[in-house]
């Protein structure tokens, strides 16, 4: 295909991982006539219980990848460690989407804050530690409290610590190094917000409502819509996700996480080049939910209407709390549940979006 | 299992039929978590490619429905002309949901209007036409215009002639027979509506919101919801359908289609025991739904909330129709496409729901 035509039904969409995001990317695309293909190394991976088509291979296997390409019309991920040489490798054979650009810049921590600090977008202080000798310098820079962390393959509170004194900073680094790390100012937030943008092959975009989220153990529990905050910062949310896919000429779903200050101010905590667990409400009330949108932006199709047709709040089910299905569902209760074949601590089992509806009349 | 306790997520649900239906139905088992097995004789079957697990084989092999029985754990269908051997034979290997007496019934329309006429629900007069002696007397009994129908068989107007006199009605009888045949009375009616209505193993029932629907070539164009009816006929519709869902003991979704007398006067057209073509529109905006209830019923899980989030029109893409998507999708369309290889004229290939939100304040 020309990559300005739009994909038609019957066509089908690789998409790489094969976890709950890869899953639920797959049901959306059934949804819109599309065929599905899966490439993931792990066997037991839940995506694979959702299309007949299937790739069990390591990302860096070459014969494997161009075979995959071979099936596919275009390319997408779930997640945004792909490795480099592996989106360079399927870009030249078949349309990657999110491009190249956007899993090179949201894979290392650096190189994003660089990128939004280049187009006039407010992060925390930073400072580069490539080694010990630069560790005394960006802590003069930065001050404490602050947070080392690795530039790459961090995710759920994985691969940083909290520094609150030099002491702390050498543990820290120890424990940190020998990655390349960057130190980032302690941000006092009065709370935490995200918003997931969509951006087609023909520059359309289309942003969903803030989600107001709430950790726990450095994993997002719930997300609720509306976000209590006020509509001038939420329009400025919207129009920061809006300019960050613009400059990254984007194609597909992306993930903006805020910290909101106590005075209102924004700053951008990290992207996400992918569908967004922060998202995962907008299936529930959402005319367009953003899995549904991702397909249509790397298909090529018009966006949908990110438009909310209720309040909701969505919490994540994590480790045993899946047992909480079916028993506890109230008939107001969206379930979503990943048909992992194993529960363990920490592991993102599912998620129940509540919605607030008005009840029926009946 | 035993046939009370909930079956758990991970648990395989078995479905007869590869249509549009069991498509629908599987993405539904898919978010809920549980895998699925669709057995259909045809290898061409769009739901077969929203799962890796699929038995390819005629309704009466019983060395295939014996190992597709040993794969699943609860056994559904998305047609009601399943065999009743078939039933049969799975019901003694695995719970059949819905039961075979609702497919027993649904497939004969004399069985199903002596079922409802004895549990005093109001059908349009009808006189059973098993050879041609009776015509004359079922004629002289019903009148003229009326409709002689083939008991067992009809869909989208399939099997069945108008009468509007005694030729028509010797022309129509060699055109129909040697079926058996029933002779109904042509209802004048003001409109057409349906509810689509559910009830779990516990006996629990939620029913949606009556549909208003518009047929063309006699197969359905368009569900209107709200229908353009008054409280009283909208409850009583609703009203009917958990009657009948109770007098079956029935468990799962099932369809009730009614005609509405100039009276305001409800007559019960037809019934099919299962996820219903007027019921599409649920997907969109309800926060449970047909689908989603039909596989939480047959799970032996808690039903979920039918209530309404916005207004709706559905509308069936038949054949070439199915070339609007992508073009012309407009933003507040949700589409669903069936991933049929091939469009012919008259069949289904997909639809879309129109959603009436209120628009986001941006």
């Amino acid at each position: 295909m020309a990559s300005d035509q739009p994909l038609p039904p019957g066509s089908t969409i690789g998409i790489l991982g094969g976890g709950q995001l890869g899953r639920m990317l797959a049901l959306a695309a059934a949804r819109l006539g599309f065929k599905t293909h899966i490439y993931c190394p792990d066997a037991q991976s839940p995506a694979f219980e959702v299309t007949p088509n299937r790739t069990v291979a390591a990302y860096d296997d070459e014969q494997a990848l161009a075979v995959f390409a071979s099936h596919v019309d275009v390319v997408t991920y779930e997640f945004e460690n792909v490795p480099a040489r592996t989106a360079k490798f399927l870009a030249e054979l078949k349309p990657l989407r999110p491009g190249a650009n956007a899993l090179a810049i949201s894979q290392d921590r650096l190189a994003e804050k660089a990128f939004l600090t280049v187009n006039r977008i407010a992060v925390a202080p930073f400072a580069a530690v490539p080694d010990h000798d630069r560790l005394d310098e960006a802590l003069a820079e930065i001050g404490t409290p602050a947070v080392l962390k690795t530039t790459r393959m961090g995710y759920d509170g994985k691969g940083q610590r909290i520094v609150r004194n030099d002491v702390d900073a050498g543990v820290a680094f120890e424990l940190l190094s020998p990655k390349p790390l960057v130190l980032e100012g302690f941000i006092e937030f009065d709370k935490e917000i995200s918003v997931v943008v969509a951006r087609n092959t023909r520059g359309e975009i289309a942003a969903f409502d803030p989600a107001e989220n709430v950790h726990r153990d450095h994993i997002l529990k719930t997300s609720t819509v509306p976000a209590d905050i006020g509509k001038k910062t939420a329009r400025e949310a919207r129009d920061i996700a809006e300019k960050i896919v613009t400059a990254l000429d984007y194609v597909g779903v992306l993930g903006v996480e805020f910290f909101v200050l106590p005075s209102g101010r924004l700053l951008v905590n990290e992207i996400a080049p992918r569908v967004h667990n922060s998202g995962h409400w907008t299936e529930a009330v959402c005319i367009t939910d953003q899995f549904e949108q991702h397909i249509r932006a790397i298909a090529g199709w018009p966006l949908g209407d990110p438009a909310r047709m209720a309040d909701v709040v969505m919490e994540n089910l994590i480790g045993d709390e899946i047992g909480a299905i079916p028993a506890n569902l109230a008939p107001s209760i969206q379930p979503h549940v990943y048909g992992k074949s194993e529960s363990r601590a920490g592991r993102k089992m599912g998620h129940i979006n509540r919605i607030g509806a008005k009840s029926r009349t009946k």
